[in-house]
């Protein structure tokens, strides 16, 4: 979404529900942060951390609370929520430059590939046995669409992006560059003195408006398929192993892991290198703190924790040699109990 | 390995040393879930908790242990191990499209490499110097088969492997997309104010009959080579730095990192996310739980776990804050013992 | 940096102002462990660990420190700190085959991208619209450098690395395989019951003389860029967030993460797999050990760690059960000190 001419406050206030404070006859030209913003920039204050930014500001226009404006005089623009606010103009100002439809010459498309016409096709790509692109998608430079994989409608590849095999995604889907979904789960019988490769016979299905990070891999369910669900959102380097089941708008913070056939529920957030064990199930609207292990189903929404802050090393070290007994000090503190009573 | 027409019971029972109760001429077209398999596809049962799925299956025949079959009344394949059986089954119906020899034309090869007639190269393959890829072996779409590495007979290489330099892989090596083998281990000199890269002159040597994760990543060795013996099993996105030895049969789970110059044993089990620290030694048979941190050699088959399970996340900050001073805690104790025993 | 023709120990210590002991007419031809070199290889001791190889070892020369040289006879190279020493001689040997100037015709590079003469463009690469490749710059095979994206003088990329867009490289970076620097922020707008993608408008600088590891993934800015200083060290699988900051010389081991807006100081060693939350500040000389998790900001140099070492597995359970009690016993033994003190 980009816009032909700078937009005036009054029609940035008109198009996303704004009250305006000031001149709504001036235009902007790009956005800032509080402390960079130019004059004609427009920048926003959502985070209390950065309300001292805002008296030093030189931006021509801040997206911000009512409540929060008392020490900007400034045009300003009142959102019950300025991030969502902020998000939004901001889209305008993004430059994304539309590919053109059309596949790119040095691609190689399998002759049983189907690719809309208004789909765009980048350079160096390879479009296997089977594959869909829908109306729209746009797939990135250097990107494999495997065999028998759809790309949903309006969808975006980022360049060199590997679709493996038997997976599907929704509408407006956007995968960032290095993800590798549709790989093997990780599938082993042990037979005697040796691993027997278990077959992967399913396939990965992603919802509609799913946003996948860069080198994050999702693999294909060994009979049924991995699936995320609409809206999930996906950061960088995230591991969703085979037969995982994500629900809708749940966000997962990057290096976070999901062990096979878990189940997370909507509306969750998983923090960064949490780790979730396989076949378990959590509930909706469960927030895990970053490192944290979730062992055991979780059934109640809330937050869930784990792990263990950092220290000076040299205390931490008595510590942890400590925690290996910790289990005695209990019966110790038990029996110092007893003795007391008596 | 496909099969021409549907496997009968007898079949499979013969092929696979598996007991027949039920009809041997009864012919099956695919492999499903106890809860999903129609009449015509097989199931299996192994994890007992799915037993009971069994009295609801519409499944044709169920693989499973002759012990567990009480609620079952349909055909039945009786197996010691029915997942080792089913996989083996299962790998009938996979359907593998066994890629035409030959280069594909789009494909940038070396003079000076050698494929041989026999091995698949896919499009959009760079094969660099001194590179071999022997009998049968399948290189997929957009990969790179770099200088001096030898790719083994019957390999598959999935989409988008590198192998940068100096990488042997064994026979019926199966890599998966991402994957990159063979970079500079992170060797660094601090020289008074700056480092000063190490070079890294060995190489990585895959034994045969491995796997290895999708965007997993092995460095080469600083003098002498990374090694992975044969069978050794490895899930996504495992980091195995420079000079790190792994013995026969060992497998870890996705996220899971080993440090510089260690050496973990044959037929170990690594879990998710776990990391083993540099320098230190693994002994046989050894099971490592997810997440868990190993710093100091372990001589021991056995399983060996750190880290914490989540709880509530106020119970939780109220207990990491207190474990900052745990080792003044088994003071206090002490002293109290003392005290007490006086 | 090759050698032509093999040096002389008495080249050697001329050059790299070592102090010669033994035969300076010798010459070597390559480097080795002191385990492995054999009598016309170089070999080193820096770390005590393995001074008991010395007495064995058949290298024709070897680089330490003169007071460590007690229990070797053969020629020696003193040196104050000889694993500097070591990494300067060694890239004498390293086979480091400069590429050849110019664009290999199988890459597709955009009439606006401008490819310096001296560059090298290996097969299969992508070269988008307004992409810089300045002065001896190495691209390897199948890269794609994105739009508006700058690699600087003499920098390297090595095969399958991806600048996604407005990624700024300095002079003599190194890039690994799989890299993949400048792809989205993560960041998310909460509306009601869906999220937004908050445009990231910023972009990636990296300072010269970095190294980023295989498969790293290093996100641009939201506003403004994401910043790596000059000989920032980066292993492989390493996520860095949007507006991370880190300082000059800094380290870090492969799997850790830093979440986003955290600023890191310069000269700071980061440990394997530890993570780093977002919006806190580290102060330059600070250590932080394998796994660890920062959550708040460090400002002291020095030494910081967190997490436990593993135990055996019986003997962990105890003990991580005893845990979720942890301030109740706290309380226990306060109240037990209370009642003994009476």
């Amino acid at each position: 979404m980009t816009t032909s001419s700078p937009p005036s406050l009054s029609a940035l206030a008109e198009r996303f529900g704004l009250t305006l404070r000031g001149d709504g006859a001036k235009h902007i030209s790009g956005v800032g942060t509080l402390a960079s913003a130019t004059p004609d920039q427009l920048s926003f204050l959502s985070n209390a951390q950065y309300r001292k930014d805002l008296g030093h500001s030189r931006a021509g226009v801040i997206v911000l609370r009512e409540e929060d404006a008392g020490e900007w005089n400034g045009n300003a623009l009142f959102a019950r929520d300025p991030y969502v606010a902020y998000a939004k103009i901001a889209a305008l100002f993004e430059n994304a430059s539309a590919a053109n439809a059309g596949v790119h010459p040095s691609s190689v498309v399998a002759p049983t590939a189907r690719v809309a016409p208004t789909a765009s096709i980048g350079p160096l790509c390879v479009i296997e046995d089977g594959a869909v692109v829908e109306d729209g998608a746009q797939i990135g430079a250097s990107c494999v669409i495997g065999s028998h994989c759809t790309v949903g409608a309006q969808s975006q590849l980022k360049s060199r992006v590997t679709l493996v095999t038997r997976v599907t995604l929704g509408k407006r889907v956007i995968i960032h560059s290095g993800a590798v979904l549709g790989a093997d789960g990780f599938g082993l019988a042990f037979e005697r003195d040796h691993w027997i490769k278990v077959p992967q016979l399913g396939g990965v299905r992603v919802g509609d408006d799913c946003e996948i990070g860069a080198n994050t891999t999702i693999d294909r369910g060994a009979l049924e398929d991995t699936v995320l669900e609409d809206d999930v959102r996906l950061d960088n380097q995230i591991q969703i192993a085979h037969n995982v089941h994500i629900g809708a708008h749940t966000a997962m913070a990057g290096c976070s892991a999901v062990a096979g056939s878990a189940r997370i529920g909507r509306y969750c957030l998983i923090g960064g290198n949490a780790g979730i064990l396989g076949h378990i199930t959590i509930a909706d609207n469960v927030r895990i703190t970053a490192k944290a292990m979730v062992t055991q189903s979780i059934e109640q929404a809330g937050e869930y924790s784990s792990g263990l802050p950092s220290q000076e090393a040299s205390a931490w070290r008595k510590n942890a040699v400590r925690f290996r007994h910790l289990d005695e000090l209990f019966r110790r503190v038990a029996t110092l109990e007893k003795g007391f009573k008596r």
